[in-house]
């Protein structure tokens, strides 16, 4: 039984991975009101039926998307912690890619979903929760690879602040290439952050 | 001739003008997809001949409801330098209503073109050029509001960081009041922008 149980159920989460992966895809390019399951399991290459197995109404899709982005997301910045080099530039090189992060395609999916769920009544109980869970994971994870000590006054504003500039510099890249602009500003952030957290911004 | 033109010319400015303000409100509550030319002349109790009259497609009156945004914002911004106390303080005050300027219904219609324009083939060209232009009117505007000098490094990124920080906390008021939060924000940012302008927060 186990022999045969097992194959089937990869195959049931490799097809859940590609519908997931074509939703955030079709929520970045078409919004949230062009992201049906149907849209999307055309996308993933993927029988209408069975996407309907997985996600049984486009909120339940919706959902299992921004969980989905949010780990991306999350996993984006624990990656920063790991390759980041000691020493010289390391506060610079975190904000660079802490930035850049939030300028993806998965934060680009993410402001879809939440300006559809500001304008959808059936959308917008489901999306609140899971906000505030990925602000809460977002802002635990910039604590950590900053090494932010938030018992000194405003040292935990400051790291809000970052994660806010983050999502604002990730909308400014929506419509255009916002590159360059944004690395001059990390590289000012990074002094300014340096300074806040008691280091400078090569400490 | 004069008298007669002018009550009608008259009447025509404020139907646009109810039209524009109707289509501010919807794009906030319903998204750039719920906006229609017919459900913003029903909310603006204009009928559907006399709106078109005014704006052919949906995209001229996105056009035309976007620059009435800027202005609403930039106005607002413009505001708060005749508003604010002279000494100790202002940075602090500024700041609050900068950020809260941004946390409003403009704001967050323009938030819903923006993510609109970004699945819309359509709407991207002609929104693009109207962020741009807003994004330097309300630069120009922080620089004048801060007393800022761009000449000295850093100062130019610091405005911007400031500008991208307000969008990013309109953002995260859009499903939420953030209110609290946001102003915690504020605090520690005004200090933050007050020693990188060389002058303290009550400066």
């Amino acid at each position: 039984m186990r022999t045969e149980r097992e194959p089937r159920q990869e195959r049931s989460r490799a097809t859940r991975a590609r519908l997931l992966e074509a939703a955030v895809a079709c929520l970045a390019e078409r919004g949230a009101p062009g992201t049906t399951v149907g849209a999307v399991a055309e996308r993933a290459g993927v029988s209408r039926g069975a996407a309907q197995h997985h996600f049984q109404t486009r909120e339940d899709l919706f959902v299992a998307a921004f969980d989905s982005m949010a780990d991306g997301l999350i996993e984006g910045l624990r990656r920063l912690m790991e390759d980041l080099p000691e020493g010289p530039g390391r506060v610079e090189a975190m904000v660079v890619l802490l930035f850049d992060v939030f300028s993806g395609t998965e934060f680009q999916a993410a402001l879809q979903l939440w300006t559809g769920a500001a304008s959808d009544p059936d959308l917008h109980p489901r999306v609140v929760p899971l906000e505030q869970r990925v602000g809460r994971e977002a802002h635990r994870t910039a604590v950590e690879v900053l090494g932010a000590d938030e018992s000194v006054p405003g040292v935990r504003e400051t790291v809000q602040a970052t994660l806010d500039l983050a999502r604002g510099l990730g909308l400014a890249n929506l419509l255009t290439d916002d590159t360059a602009r944004r690395h001059r500003i990390a590289r000012q952030w990074a002094v300014m952050l340096g300074r806040e957290l008691g280091r400078g911004p090569d400490a």
